[in-house]
């Protein structure tokens, strides 16, 4: 939906004050909203510790630590002097060329510096898509459940948002048939997060194959959101959606926030997987340059240091994470096991988060998603993301981005209070 | 002008291929554009090195330097392992009291963190102003010439342009008559840019007073771009506009790229000067809230270090930075004086860059701005931005944050260049 956006000025010409402002304001919900409402809910009791697994930042866990090799480049960088000024808007030229390279190694063909356009951030990335994509009329497939950030940039950018479910049984696939059912002639792409935010699920080269298959037949483009690319610890490889780049013109965005843990940086690509070569036309690359133009992007030092950082992190700092990814995956899921009220559909296999559905039916004096999240927060200081935030009511999304310690305490605690809350107790 | 912006995808049926874009760009021109172009065309003759005075960015110059305590203070909050996480959206609490404290230093009032909004640079702040006032019918009035960042921002953003004349024979003064006469029912904002880009004009007091009486009597905000604040030279102090807040609301933008001399590290801010609290209304904070949820932000780290900069920089440095910018601008003054074509008709009182006039019925072969500017880079290895990159045709815009010795190396090739295309030589 659709909100109309505008702040509009209403002057009282009667008594010439202009203080009569009428704004409209999408009605989203966002992610960080709701948490800071959960977070002034808690109520301190016994110096018990807030334990939060509502947002996919594990750098506040000291078992998750970039890479010494990361942040010595970049303090290498500033100090340099050489990296105080600005730099060109869509990046510099040896961070494109360093990203193209990165993202090159995976694919069956090769970016180019001129395919990859820095921003601050994978959100500014969302955001430059959307905002080339938009035009009067035009919609825009998002997956549901979904990252909240696609929603409220097309709200803002006057992009029609339709959605198409992903299937909780099939492991959170995309539904294809509903993305036939809802795209028109003014449908301009999907969206698809792989590996899946808030879902936990990595999707098999078949899937993405059928995907871009799918949004070749409707002429649509895809967009993939890979800012946990490389994250996947199950059974299906981490595949990147560029693969099908010769099927249909992808866009990819990315950052070094969750693989390198890194996500205040604010390092993030816009990347044009498309080798077909839609996306180089000058029309519509002198359009994109402009608009990066009118945006901040990321600090030139830190951009300094992306080539040292993507060819100099250690395999071994990457394994060390997808191990304790795995184990607090295993963690979260074991232990939502032995509550009946919380069903996880889907072992998780990659990112930071995964979804459980609530049977609300065991519970007394629970009345919804939001309400169960309110009360545990009050109640045990523990705080998880109602599945509404993603636009699944009556689900919770647990980041599991957490130490093993706090996970297993957190789980209890949760444990503690379905215990309490439940129906006929005997 | 406004152009419709959206990049409309033409789906061509009869051949089922996706090939068709037709997109509609803003055709602004934009700074780094055309600098890029004017770069391109030098040609490299006997080692002779290129001066470029195109750019607001003096963190080229080894005379300009950023001070230490900035740097260190950037390192510190890198290395303590602190800041790598996400910030709040609209910046750390931190960062956001201590800009206030700073911002009131100057003002008869007291700004809250509460005012104050984070942006990756100036750019980012200007482009949170326009957006959050446009609307369907917006028009916003812009000082020309301007920086074209504006212009660009309007044109994605949905907001009509119109223009009012900076008055060179008045120190570059805004034309307030222009103004009532532009206004109407749709106007939403005046902008000015004080120290003045690209003039290099400082605004007095009792001007600044009239602008905000102008802007009150119109019912319109006045956005105030003080980038280039404290750089001021000449005979007027630097006043910062938020001190008519009580007259008419005012959105101040700001940053630490001048002054601090780090352009690159995209530290910016957004605040609402404005003691009457328009903008403190929970649905219009909402609004701005969930607009900087779509933004990048810059990097956790840099913002984290922005209390100490704040606090602990020397006075000494600034001191020192204004010395140099009077000594280059007097130069850039003094040396084109002796170049009959060219004209300053107002000495530069601040910021970093000045308007010139050519007076082409002087130049044989020379046809207008551009085509100097391109000639003069051929042939001379000097870049100079045509004044038609700000709105005013003819005109050069010289920014004079330079060394010393390169500016009157570049200005003496200047002359040579002028001196060689002068009309009758005798």
């Amino acid at each position: 939906m659709i909100e109309r956006i505008g702040l509009s000025m209403e002057k009282v010409k009667e008594n010439g004050t202009m203080n009569n402002y009428e704004v409209e304001t999408p009605k989203n919900i966002t992610i960080k909203g709701i948490l800071s409402l959960l977070m002034q809910s808690i109520e301190e009791k016994d110096g018990r510790s807030v334990i939060s697994l509502g947002m996919g930042d594990p750098s506040a866990y000291s078992c998750f630590h970039t890479t010494p090799t990361a942040q010595q480049a970049v303090a290498d960088a500033l100090l340099s002097d050489k990296f105080n000024g600005y730099s060109p808007t869509v990046g510099l030229p040896q961070t494109r060329k360093a990203i193209a390279d990165y993202l090159s190694r995976d694919l069956p063909y090769k970016l180019s510096s001129d395919d990859v356009f820095i921003t601050s951030g994978c959100t500014q990335a969302i955001d430059v898509a959307l905002t080339m994509l938009a035009r009067p009329g035009a919609n825009i497939l998002l997956p549901r459940p979904c990252f909240p950030i696609y929603e409220l940039c097309a709200a803002f950018r006057g992009l029609e948002v339709r959605h198409f479910d992903l299937l909780p049984e099939k492991g959170w696939e995309v539904d294809l048939d509903a993305i036939e059912v809802l795209a028109d002639q003014n449908t301009v792409a999907l969206v698809i997060i792989n590996p899946g935010n808030p879902c936990g699920n990595v999707y098999s080269y078949q899937h993405l194959k059928e995907i871009a298959e799918t949004a070749e037949k409707l002429k649509i483009l895809v967009i993939a959101d890979e800012v946990y690319g490389h994250l996947a610890f199950g059974n299906n490889p981490f595949v990147p959606m560029g693969v099908f780049g010769s099927i249909v013109p992808i866009l990819t965005l990315g950052s070094l926030s969750k693989r390198w843990i890194v996500p205040g940086w604010r390092l993030g690509w816009f990347v044009t997987t498309d080798p077909s070569g839609m996306f180089r036309k000058p029309k519509v690359v002198e359009r994109i340059k402009k608009y990066f133009d009118i945006l901040g992007g990321p600090a030139t030092f830190i951009q300094a240091a992306v080539p040292c950082i993507l060819e100099q992190t250690d395999e071994a700092f990457f394994k060390r994470t997808i191990n304790i990814l795995k184990q607090a995956s295993e963690i979260c899921y074991d232990r939502t096991k032995e509550i009946p009220c919380i069903t996880c559909p889907h072992k998780p296999q990659g990112s930071m988060a995964v979804m459980m559905k609530l049977n609300l039916s065991l519970l007394e004096d629970i009345y919804d998603d939001i309400d169960f999240c309110f009360k545990l927060a009050k109640e045990e200081s523990v705080i998880i993301l109602p599945g509404t935030a993603v636009g699944l009511k009556d689900w919770l999304r647990i980041t599991f981005a957490a130490d093993p310690a706090s996970l297993e305490e957190a789980l209890g605690r949760v444990k503690s209070f379905c215990q309490r809350h439940t129906k006929y107790i005997r």
